[in-house]
């Protein structure tokens, strides 16, 4: 099945578009996980266990892993690994951000869909859709490339204005369409800039779904995304929260906390979902 | 001490432009290394062994060692380690195009700087300075910006002109003078395009260094790409070839290929040094 399938599938039986952030950092793990030899995938074993009923996808940022070397790798893909032996329409997206020249790219690729067994990536357009080619092979697979990113300064050059339009409404256009023969690419923007959001759902058309981060400590403002984002069938958005989710304890009872946050964000989200339909 | 005055050092020392690529694949290894438990580490550190007086500069791709998982990361620290414990002035290039928000980038950071002690990294620049002040913090540090890349396609928006001037001019003049308070900002122009590589040149000023891809396997022009770069003190480049040193020879004599490719690509450079001067 097609990585869009299985998100729609999952996102109807959840009801939810909510994308859970696993991005555990050591220093902010609750004491009693400190002294585990997998403090990662323990903590990110009770996170998935408190909320997989909750969420259409769980984005893991693979920096947080980098940081504790091959330890964390490896715990990234006993992740992943959990997450596919546990709960089985579970969507798994590795938010790398990665991107090179082509022989390189298939390295890259090998390391997000064989070794981590990912459904979907996250990618930076910079060098062109012809050195990302290695990814777009992969059919089965979701390709998030970034168009407008949530961060303070991202318009310092996805802002600038070719031929009267800027480089983030280029990029988009260029990705879902010179870029996507095998309907597998796919964008992401920043619930921060909720006016940018809405010219991107124009450009890609309703069916292709867009990866938001942005909302919880980022600050985006939730209402204006969805109303900006939203396609017809009231889906279409993967809406991301990470440390507002995972860290919303640093007690023992971080995994409850942690459901506890994703439902309200699931209800948030879907009480806008309801009054826009 | 910073990383430009340990890559004029090493440059100096072993009158070396030359970079040389550590981007093993298992598959192309030699056969006598095909059954260690850590083959890229054994095949770089006899490829170092053979070439470590005759280059300014090792660059390890990280996608190259993350396809192999948790142990091909264990394998790109253990090379690290090897060079720093048996190579007092030799700068190791972490080439691994990150690039996210501001808290991602300080883990990012933390893997190349704290647990590989990486010299130098490459980073993508699409999320602007902003997002990438984590990695200018680290002021001893090379800090290398994507500007011109050398695959065949990355003209799809580097050279997007607005303004009347290319995105890739822009993207270099925001890096060495925006984003370079701290002296540690560089740039990467691909030798694919000499006349481009030419204008980063000017743009930049003759003190920069800019780290060169693209010569051997890519075909980039040597000549043409040394007469549009190199400053009036016949430096200021860091020339990488990968693939046509490193697997030079399949066969048991690999190390000694690799050496000879290398005295033959330092000696090629150095012939028009000379010849410019």
């Amino acid at each position: 099945m097609n990585f869009v399938d299985k998100l729609n599938r999952i996102t109807a039986k959840n009801g939810s578009l909510v994308c859970v952030g696993l991005d555990p950092t050591l220093d902010r793990l609750p004491e009693q996980l400190q002294s585990s030899d997998q403090p990662l995938f323990d903590f990110n074993k009770s996170i998935i266990d408190a909320t997989a009923d909750l969420v259409c996808t769980y984005k893991l940022n693979s920096a947080f892993y980098e940081a504790c070397g091959s330890k964390g790798i490896e715990q990234l893909k006993q992740t992943c690994g959990y997450l596919r032996a546990n709960y089985a329409g579970a969507t798994i997206l590795l938010d790398y951000k990665r991107g090179d020249i082509g022989n390189t790219n298939a390295k890259y690729a090998e390391f997000a869909f064989d070794y981590l067994q990912g459904d979907a990536i996250t990618l930076q357009p910079y060098q062109g859709g012809q050195a990302l080619e290695p990814f777009f092979e992969y059919t089965e697979k979701g390709i998030f490339i970034l168009v407008k990113t949530s961060n303070v300064g991202s318009g310092e050059f996805q802002d600038l204005e070719f031929e009267g339009r800027p480089l983030y409404e280029y990029v988009a256009k260029r990705a879902v369409t010179e870029w996507n023969r095998n309907h597998n690419v796919m964008v992401v923007a920043g619930a921060t800039y909720p006016k940018e959001l809405r010219r991107i759902r124009e450009i890609v058309g309703p069916d292709v779904p867009l990866l938001v981060p942005g909302v919880g400590a980022q600050g985006g403002d939730l209402d204006a995304m969805l109303v900006a984002g939203l396609n017809q069938q009231k889906t279409g958005l993967i809406i991301n929260s990470s440390r507002a989710i995972i860290f919303a304890s640093s007690g023992p009872d971080f995994a409850q906390a942690a459901r506890a946050e994703t439902i309200k964000l699931r209800d948030a989200i879907n009480e806008v979902r309801k009054d826009e339909s």
